[in-house]
């Protein structure tokens, strides 16, 4: 191995004091819910929201002095940017940070806000990157890689070794896979000090790229992710070797298990998980049978997720349980009707919370019309006893928001 | 005191191994974001979210034998009820909760799956009170006050214990008062261990019964608020007797802090917290200066926040910083005119999110129309340089979704 746990056990000793010892915690709700023991890495609270801070902080300690005066460049369009300015701001080191054109507005601005040199440019991430090797080569930067790097495997590594002193007692774990810098650091601590534990990777079905280059498959890679810290289209060289040998199986989850995963850690564990940090959660909950006894420890490897999509996880959830609904219902266009629908939704228990008239494009007839409410519920069995109170007052009504209630319903 | 350092003490031996022993961070972000250092105990990381499982585990494990068998009742419409019902049902003691009509549906169905027996009666909390008083009369069963109980407060006590160890150099713990069991618990702890700590509290506006009740002003309360956690109109005796001893002052905060405070926790945190669980950073925020040079700690209560107000909370965090932003624009019904908009928007950065025509109520010549346009931007200066460049192409634009935004562009 080019990597080893003296190596990690050094990057532990050189972040010390400058990144945060995030805690690691049981939970006892998702573990009630999985039916397993579950211990989580909370690797969100960072600064800057992932634990890209600890490679970042390894690689940029083993600079030399010329180096660190001259400066860095690194390519990301997310948390590795955010890692490298923020530590290169507070250790002196000028940083340049290349992103691509498409880089959210939120994430070009924070980068900003830690003093960095942001270079806008590229279409595509391959693009992006081949500018940041022009200009590192141009003005004598060193380049700082997000993953495939022995400094920067042997910081992420340091998860490994927190993890086994907080629970030595684990069985598993579980870690989302991008260029594979993260999973390669804690599978080589955590094995080096405990050889039985196993070591699961994670990837989304859009991005299997280091399943692929482990089991010899053509790359193919693509689609829109929620979990676009993970949409890495190259794996490492490095990293690929590393989980070739330690890391027993890949596993891949769709971007349905995803949503789920970050709703439950927001709702049920109150964490803030971006689609990366949740995929492992996401891997646990589309196979809880496989883990049964086991001791079982993933890593929420960040937090930054946009604002919005976060709110429209939230509220999509609501949906997918059934605990928010859309009801469309044929009505004729008079006085009272609407009194009368609120009426028998408001004594079967649901909450009406937005009414929407529609009259232009419908096809029905002009004297007739249809309404759709949105109603809080309970749950799935709700919306039915909703449903069929309405229908037995003579009102026509459809399920309009979710697949899932609806098939319970009708 | 009623309660001693002695009773907090053997309150965590009791509770050990039954409840959380939750983490306390430094936050980093938030400590340069407000120029001190800050220490956040993260109680929202509980099974079912909030610190009241320490008192209730205290009370529940102080019973006879005959107590726990004919069973305990508790009223509460919130975190309180899911504590006593979660570890009654843990300990095997029969539950009844009694909670108000209007207690949420989600609190309900969650404190039903505990097993607990749920009394829905009651207008008001204190109507729902009195029959949760008869109830245990009739049936025999022992009342677990929310507060006003030595074993609760001694209990929420060792939230303050477990600080101090972490944290041995804090100069202030800042926390959210309802009735008052947690802060009175924490202070007499880290009171007691560091006799020159000096213990805040934190009310509403619309609730600041225990601030009038110590400053001997009338009561008054009322209103809706985001933190109905620490909604209480009656103060505990015993609470109010410790609070007067050994809190040095209570600080009131309004709505708008709190909202903020909780979309500050979820977007730079990665935490989700309730309103009464982000009380104690909304009073940091609006008194930064009065912590300069200060180790503070505050106690994010609890997580339990009601899924679509959290998703608007951070909605409406994006409008008031001027990250979202809805703009009406006049402009003459012809083909094309959208296209025109939408280009001037797109090359100033903006990203348009959604567009609304609006032609049936609007004080405008019939052949005009107005449109809103909400768009993503950077911030409040960059909302004004897109509104210039509409104004400059000829189009009367105003912006309609912030009052601080409008007056930095307008």
């Amino acid at each position: 191995m080019t990597v080893t746990l003296e190596d990690i056990k050094a990057a532990a000793k050189t972040i010390e004091g400058q990144v945060s010892r995030t805690p690691a915690i049981r939970s006892t709700r998702l573990s009630e819910d999985l039916g397993f023991d579950l211990v989580l890495k909370l690797e969100n609270l960072h600064t800057t929201g992932s634990f890209k801070e600890r490679g970042a902080v390894n690689k940029l300690s083993s600079l030399s002095e010329a180096e660190r005066k001259t400066g860095v460049i690194a390519m990301s369009a997310g948390n590795h940017a955010q890692g490298v300015a923020y530590h290169a701001m507070r250790m002196g080191i000028p940083a340049t940070i290349v992103m691509p054109d498409f880089a959210p507005i939120t994430k070009v601005e924070r980068t900003r806000s830690f003093g960095a040199r942001v270079v806008l440019t590229g279409e595509t991430l391959d693009a992006s990157a081949i500018a940041a090797r022009e200009i590192a080569a141009a003005e004598g930067l060193t380049f700082v890689h997000p993953y495939d790097d022995e400094k920067i495997v042997a910081g992420q590594g340091t998860i490994g070794l927190e993890l086994l002193e907080d629970f030595p007692d684990l069985d598993v774990i579980v870690v989302p896979i991008g260029g594979g810098g993260i999973i390669s650091g804690i599978a080589l601590a955590a094995k080096a000090i405990k050889p039985d534990i196993e070591i699961l990777g994670v990837e989304t079905e859009f991005y299997p790229s280091m399943y692929q280059a482990i089991h010899g498959l053509n790359p193919s890679c693509g689609g829109q992710t929620l979990a676009d810290g993970i949409a890495v289209k190259n794996p490492g060289q490095i990293t690929r070797a590393i989980i070739k040998e330690v890391v027993s199986e890949i596993l891949l989850v769709d971007e349905s298990a995803i949503e789920t995963a970050i709703a439950t850690l927001a709702e049920r564990q109150k964490l803030v998980a971006e689609g990366a940090g949740a995929a492992g959660l996401a891997a646990l909950l589309a196979h809880p049978g496989r883990f049964k006894g086991k001791k079982v420890a993933t890593v929420i490897c960040g937090g930054n997720i946009d604002v919005r999509i976060l709110a429209g996880v939230l509220t999509r959830g609501l949906v997918r349980d059934g605990r928010m609904v859309r009801l469309r219902i044929d009505i004729s266009d008079r006085p009272g009707v609407l009194a009368k629908l609120a009426d028998i939704i408001g004594r079967s228990g649901g909450n009406i919370i937005e009414v929407f008239h529609q009259r232009l494009f419908q096809d029905v007839p002009v004297r007739n019309a249809e309404i759709d409410i949105i109603i809080e519920t309970r749950n799935a069995d709700h919306v039915k006893e909703i449903v069929d109170s309405l229908q037995a007052s003579g009102f026509r009504t459809r399920v309009l928001s979710s697949k899932s209630v609806e098939s319970a319903v009708l």
